[in-house]
C-alpha cells in the first residue's frame, strides 16, 4: 500500500486498510512519496494495522520490478535508507516497523542470490536488532533461514493467494501466462488453503504446501478489494 | 559534507571531517546517495564529529539551491523522511543525528517564511523531542525564537565566515558580486570575530555582531580546506 | 495527454483522443516516460491530432505544478530537450511538433517574467523556425506579442473551458476556492462563448471577452470526457 | 564527455575536446543535465568534433554503468528520447548526431542480447535512416553485422586504449583485477597498434587483432589526458 505518487494514485487503500492485518508501505523508491508515506501510516496506525516496510531498487518509473545489478553494499545501504525513511514516519505517529518485506524485484532477487539476501539481513539487523525480515515461503526455507541466523534476524514467511506456484514454491514469474490469478474463486480458494495449512495445486495441478505466517493480496484493483473482503469474512469465522 | 553522488565527488571530506566539531551531511534530496550516505557517517563518528542532517528540497540537479513552492505539508514530510533516512545510519553507527540545518534555498526559505519554518520546527519535533534546529543568526532572530517555542524546538544559531552579509545579518544572496569571500584572510578574520563575539565588517562596511553558536565553513574545494585548518588551529588556540 | 508515467495511469487518453483537434503530450520531467511517449505520439497520429509538446520543470513528485526557481538559460535548455525528446517520437512516426505549450507553473510563470517567456521563445526558435507557442489568452496580450515578435516565433492563445478567470483573463488560482468549474453546464456554456468569441462571466460576475486559438479541456477524470463529447458535438454542428 | 551534472564536475572536456574526432555526450540519463548537453554541443562544435549520442540506462546514481532489466520496447523508447534531447542541441548548433554509441551497462548488453541489439537498432532507425551505431569491435562481429543489415543501420566498429581484452575481443569486466589499463606506455602501445590494424595482447599475453573505426580514450581524469594528448601528436604524424 501507500503505493500512489504525487498527483497518481494506486490502490484504494482507504478501503483495504481495514481488511488486512498488516500493510506493507513503499519508501519512496519505487512509489510513495515523503507525504504519502506520513499519511499512509497514519491510516494503518489509525486501524490498528502493523506497518512493514516495503524497500525496493530505486526505480519509479519500472515500479521496482526491474532488476538492478546493485552491489551488496549498495544494497544494505539503499534498504537501511528506506528503512529510516519510513520509520520517522512510524515514530512520529507513536509506532514502529513491524518487519520489512522488499518489493519487486529485489524481493524476487533474494531467493537467488545470497549476497543480496545476505545484504538486506544486515540492513535488517543495523537498523534494528529483532525487526523480522518476511521471504518467500518455499518447499523448502532451508538456505534463507541458515543466513538469516547467521545474521540475527527473524524471519516472517509469505505466501501468495493470487499467484500460481512452480513445484518448488518459487513464483511463476509475471511474464508468463497463468502466473496471476483472475478468478476470485481460486484466489480465495488458495487462500483459505495457505492459512490452513492445506496444500495447493501448483502451476501444474500438482500439491504444494507452504509453512506462511502473511498471506499477500495484492492491493492494486477493485477485483481485489472484493476477494479481500470475501477472505477477512472467511478468516475471522475461523 | 557528504555531497558526492554517485560517481560524481565533491568536497575533500577525508581531509576536512578531522578540522571540524559538527557536520552537516547530505540527505540524498540534493547530494548524497545512500552508500555516500553511510559512509559520511562512519567518518564523522571515527572523528567524534557531531552528525547534523541537512535536508532540502528535492532537486539533485540544483543542488537544492532553486526554490521550489512546496506546501507546509510538503515540507514537513520531506524534511522528516531525510531526517529518518540519515538517522537510520546514525543509528546503525551507534550514534544520532545532533541537530538538523536545512540545505542551500529550502534554508534562506526559513528566514522569509513563517509557514516554512514552522513546517521544519514540526518535523524536527516529530522526529525526536529536543532535537536542535540550525537557522541563521541574524541582527535580530526573535521571530525564529518565537516560532521554536511554540513548536518546542531548541535552536541553534549560524554564522558564515565565508559569506557577506546584510546589515540586518542577512546574506548577500549568491547572484550578487561580492557575495563570497574569497581572500583567505578575510574569512578567517570574519570567523575570528564571530567566534569572540567581536563585530565585523558587513556588505557596506558597519559594523555587525551575530550571536552564533556554529560557525560555517563550506567544504568544497581545496582553498577552503587551507582556511579551515588555519581557523581550527586558531580556535584550538583560544 | 501522456500524463501517465510507469505504473500509473492519468487520463483516459484512448476515449479523449479522438475527440480533439490538438493534443499537449507530456515530455517526461512532469509525467509521460519514453514509452508512453512513443504510444502517445502514435495514438494521435491515428487520429489524426496535431502534437504539441507540454514541456514543464523537472518534477515528477509536484506534476510540473510548483515553481522551481531555474535560470532563464537553465529553462531555455530544458525546454529545448524535452522538445527534441518528443519530437524524436512525432519524427519516427512522420509527423512533428505542431506547437509548444508549456505546462503547469513553467505555463503561469511565463506571464509573470518576461526573462523566462524569452527563455521559452528561444527554444522554440532554435528547435525550429516558426513553430508556435502557446500562451495563455489575457484580456490585452501586448506584451507576449512584443516578446515575440522579437524572437521571430509565432504564438497561439488558449483559453480554458473549466477555470474561472480575473478580470484581466489571468486565471483563478487553484488553491483558491471557484477555481475550477465543476459543473458541466457552465464549462459547456463557457466553452462555447470563447469558441464563438462571446464575452462570458469573469469569477467576479462581470463580462470577460477572450480571443484564443485553442480551447482547453483538461483530459483526466470522467467528467471532463463526458463534457468533451458534448462539446466535440455542439462545435462540429456549428 | 559532457559527463558532469548539475553542480558536479566529471573530466576535463575543455582540454580533451581539441584533442578528439568524436565526442560521445551524455544525454541526460546516466549523466548530463540539459544546460551541460548544450555547452557541450557548442564545445564540440567549436573544435569541429563530431558528436556521437551516448544514450544509457536510466540510471544517475549508478552512472549508467548497472544493468536495468528493462523490455527490448523501453530501450527502444528511451533510446530514441536521448537521441532527439542531445539531437535538439546539435540541430540548434547547426550540427546534427553523427553516430550513437550507447554507454556503460547499455553498451555491454548490447554484444550479449539479440533483442537488445535490435531495440537500439531500431531506435537509430527511426532516428534518422543512416544513423550508424557504434558496438563493441570483437574478433568476429558477424552477430552484429547480420542484424545491423537487417534493421538498415550501418556500424561502425571501436576499440579501447585503455581497457583489457579477452581472446575474443570482449573487454575484461571493470570488476576483475587488470581490467584498466593504468600504464600510459601501455595504453599508447595498444592505442597505435589498434590504429594500425597490428596485433596487440589480450588479457593472456596472446595476440589478439581488432578492426576499428573508432578508438577510444576514456577522458574522466587529468592523466588520460596526459595520454590524449601524446596519441593525438603520434596519430597526426602517421
Amino acid at each position: 500500500m501507500g503505493e500512489s505518487y504525487g498527483a497518481w494514485r494506486m490502490g484504494d487503500d482507504e478501503h483495504a486498510m481495514p481488511l488486512v492485518d498488516q500493510a506493507n508501505l513503499a519508501c519512496g523508491f519505487h512509489a510513495g512519496d515523503p507525504l504519502i508515506m506520513q499519511r499512509s501510516v497514519a491510516l494503518a496506525v489509525r486501524h490498528g494495522v502493523a506497518i512493514g516496510a516495503h524497500p525496493s531498487y530505486p526505480d519509479l518509473q519500472g515500479f521496482g520490478r526491474r532488476h538492478l545489478s546493485c552491489s551488496p553494499e549498495d544494497v544494505t545501504a539503499l534498504v537501511l535508507y528506506q528503512l529510516g525513511a519510513l520509520g520517522a514516519f512510524c515514530r512520529a505517529a507513536g509506532t514502529q516497523l513491524a518487519y520489512v518485506k522488499p518489493h519487486g524485484a529485489l524481493y524476487n532477487d533474494l531467493v537467488r542470490d545470497d549476497a543480496l539476501l545476505m545484504a538486506v539481513l544486515v540492513a535488517c539487523a543495523a537498523y534494528r536488532p529483532g525487526l523480522p525480515l518476511m521471504v518467500l515461503a518455499l518447499a523448502d526455507n532451508g538456505r534463507e533461514r541458515q543466513l538469516a541466523e547467521a545474521a540475527g534476524v527473524p524471519l516472517l514467511f509469505e505466501a501468495f493467494a493470487d499467484r500460481a506456484y512452480l513445484a518448488d514454491g518459487q513464483l511463476v514469474p509475471r511474464r508468463l501466462a497463468g502466473a496471476v490469478h483472475q478468478d476470485p474463486e481460486r484466489i480465495l480458494a488458495q487462500a483459505l488453503a495457505i492459512a490452513g495449512g492445506e496444500p495447493f495445486a501448483d502451476i501444474d495441478g500438482r500439491p504444494l504446501r507452504l509453512q506462511a505466517d502473511s498471506l499477500c493480496v495484492h492491493g492494486d484493483n477493485a477485483e481485489s478489494l472484493a476477494v479481500l473482503r470475501r477472505l477477512r469474512a472467511r478468516l475471522d469465522a475461523l
